[in-house]
């Protein structure tokens, strides 16, 4: 493949991803001013990770949990944002998914299709180190969210502390204890002042 | 600094960076429908790098080119966004983002902030390699942008070709020629039918 083709291959990706921008999740920003969308969501714990990487319960490569969060969220585009309180077809949806990762990937050369899909693979499976830090950090952001704008998401679904810690705890515990520890007690705190 | 005043810390910092979000950009989205914000752009110009490093004009470490586009424009909280194709100030605005960066990056625990702000004064100097790359791609995608929607921006500030060549082109020659030469097609193009 030339350079050139290559080059064409790459910059329809980057064309095509721009509409992640036009996904929205079930979060607010902090400031509760509007929903937020997926891109900024990906901006966000990407940075989330960099500077949170010491507190990963096993030594993680964070250029890699990086990567893996930069594209984390791309089948969006195809599937939809399905909110952690609010999906009740797990099953349909990965099927989705599974058909927005071959499409969309399969849009770059073909070594880069695969570089990607596999960081993305590694993402979903969460067994690798850097994937379990990379999904805890995902789960965290959208907890500060909720803290900081008077629970919008968690009012809008009609989420319990025990759902908090069921879908969100434990995976965050999973791979950063500590944050889950300093997390704990303001999500306590919210919902005993509810 | 105990593990829990550095999570402190850091979590002040990721709250605070929530902002960027709502910080709009002279860019329109791709599809023409809304202003950009520096938050996804953040985002989608750390992918740009990650997919198009191999185009770099000489190699780049690509996880220190990634890391300085995501927080190349958190100095926006505070400074704003000034447009590359309207700015009257640029000395008074390099004041206020030196001001912005000691503020922010300043909320990190201090091995952290030095680390964060060392990557954005490489950056901001764009003399090595990894910023050289780091400074074409950032002026890449808005033009992209402005191919696909009409030129929005380009319009509302009444840009001509030789200026969109001087402002963007040299940087983006400088550190990615063959990605230049790719763009330049399409802006004669795009300017001969204006």
């Amino acid at each position: 493949m030339s350079v050139s083709s290559r080059l064409s291959a790459q910059m329809s990706f980057l064309l095509e991803v721009d509409r992640l921008k036009s996904v929205l999740r079930a979060s607010s920003l902090c400031d509760g001013s509007r929903k937020e969308n997926s891109a900024e969501h990906s901006w966000h714990i990407a940075l989330y990770a960099m500077t949170l990487a010491e507190h990963a319960v096993r030594p993680v490569n964070i250029d890699r949990v990086i990567k893996m969060l930069l594209i984390h969220d791309l089948v969006e585009i195809d599937a939809g944002d399905v909110p952690i309180h609010n999906n009740p077809d797990p099953e349909g949806q990965a099927v989705l998914e599974q058909k927005a990762a071959t499409r969309i990937f399969g849009q770059l050369p073909e070594d880069q299709a695969h570089e990607f899909r596999s960081l993305w693979d590694e993402f979903e499976a969460v067994e690798t180190d850097d994937a379990i830090f990379a999904k805890s950090i995902d789960r965290v952001q959208p907890v500060i969210s909720n803290l900081e704008n008077g629970g919008e998401s968690w009012i809008e679904f009609n989420v319990t502390k025990q759902q908090v810690e069921t879908r969100v705890g434990a995976k965050v515990e999973r791979g950063a204890p500590a944050i889950w520890q300093s997390l704990k007690k303001r999500i306590d705190a919210w919902f005993a002042e509810k």
